[in-house]
């Protein structure tokens, strides 16, 4: 079996830009990036010292490995317009199945990094979850090595595995990133700074690193606090924050009182 | 001016459970706990080997300062029933007034620790903001002396800034912790074990601590990609996840769009 060695980058956003530095890290070289976007392709080269382009028609051909990257709402234009021969591609996206890219190669797979990638925030990879997938078991191989030289957690998971998995983290992260939001929201309306929230915010995310989420539920509709309740509903001026407190609020109640 | 020695707790919750370690390792000395229920407070007891009774009649006259860390529905009916001369009382909600123990004595003011406490998971004190309030200057030196003797962020905050404090916190961490919840839920139905969100949950705090909620947002519905959202829709079995999913995501799109 021969190893990635070289790669092509479809894609210039959050996870292309971490994802480059992680396999140069790892030794790998990424021969191009491509993004749609001129200025994007050339801000990641500028950065990166990579070669860049925008045109689909330039893209290299010497590859060992294809990594679309790209919003998910632009991967069914790229399965269009890409054409790569035998060469094995993958997309790195959590919502869309291995197949939406089926008319790029015949060699085909998923490379999907559980994780939340913001330009400027630094990540750590040697614990992050990798799901791979493809269309034989050499390919696979392949995507695993390639998995393996930078994170300990390699998992073999299907198209739709997959999906619910980028469904629960769509819950545990950027809806929880939204409810911060809310909270610094909440603060801003008498002075007291967001970073009062920061060591709740970490020991929260660090109790259920050891603990169930349901054995570490805490709070005014965990304990059914009618009167708390109550005059929290009150206290909301943004008709949205309100809808949003009373439903969950309620789904709380309701999952407790079950059990 | 004298520094508090002697405590009693009124309460065996998890907010006492933690609080009463904590302040013994500061070399102060819990001379008595108290809970409406005797099977509550006997379980502190046992664990603390503080004495403990379940009668406020016999509540020690002896202590430097009472800590009233009940239900906030139970608080009413402490400040009810519970007589202590001029002895400093405080109580340590986030959601009640400072004048919610007004009967209790002349002297009082509120230590409101800014956590999430279960009995069975640690809490490293020395960084957990302290929210103090007191009803006159000498009191307040006396909490802030206290409360520095275990974390190095003491606040002083009035009650409606605690207020909103608190339902801050109902969204930063109670909510969110529903979230992480949702996301055991979705995974349970494909066999994936939670496990495989940790890092995700870790790095999503993580990045918050440096940077500002709104910069860290990611996602659908940051993205306004309308694909994923309404596919999303379509995977719930459950009508209220579907509903919280869909009222987050407006939010969302909305937040970022008008920017």
């Amino acid at each position: 079996m021969n190893s990635i060695q070289t790669i092509v980058f479809i894609g210039a956003g959050n996870v292309a830009t971490h994802l480059t530095e992680a396999f140069r890290n790892t030794g790998r070289k990424i021969i191009q990036i491509y993004s749609r976007s001129e200025v994007t392709a050339h801000a990641l080269s500028e950065r990166s010292g990579i070669p860049h382009t925008s045109d689909l028609n330039l893209i290299s051909q010497d590859a060992d490995l294809y990594i679309i990257s790209v919003a998910d709402s632009a991967l069914p234009q790229i399965d269009l317009s890409l054409r790569i021969g035998d060469k094995l591609a993958v997309h790195t996206s959590g919502f869309h199945p291995m197949e939406a890219i089926k008319n790029i190669s015949n060699n085909i797979g998923v490379f999907y990094p559980l994780q939340t990638f913001s330009k400027d925030h630094p990540v750590v990879y040697n614990n992050i979850p990798l799901c791979i997938e493809a269309n034989n078991n050499d390919n696979l191989a392949l995507l695993e090595d390639l998995a393996l030289s930078f994170t300990a957690d390699v998992r073999q998971v299907d198209s739709l595995q997959r999906k619910k998995i980028h469904l629960a983290a769509v819950f545990a992260c950027n809806f929880t990133n939204h409810l911060y939001g809310i909270a610094e929201e909440i603060l801003r309306t008498c002075d007291v700074p967001f970073d009062i929230m920061k060591p709740l915010i970490k020991q929260t995310a660090q109790k259920i690193i050891a603990m169930d989420p349901n054995e570490a539920q805490t709070g005014p509709a965990r304990r059914n606090d009618h009167l708390v309740i109550e005059q929290h509903l009150q206290m909301f001026d943004d008709a949205e924050m309100k809808a949003i407190y009373k439903m969950l609020s309620e789904m709380i109640i309701k999952k407790y009182q079950l059990k």
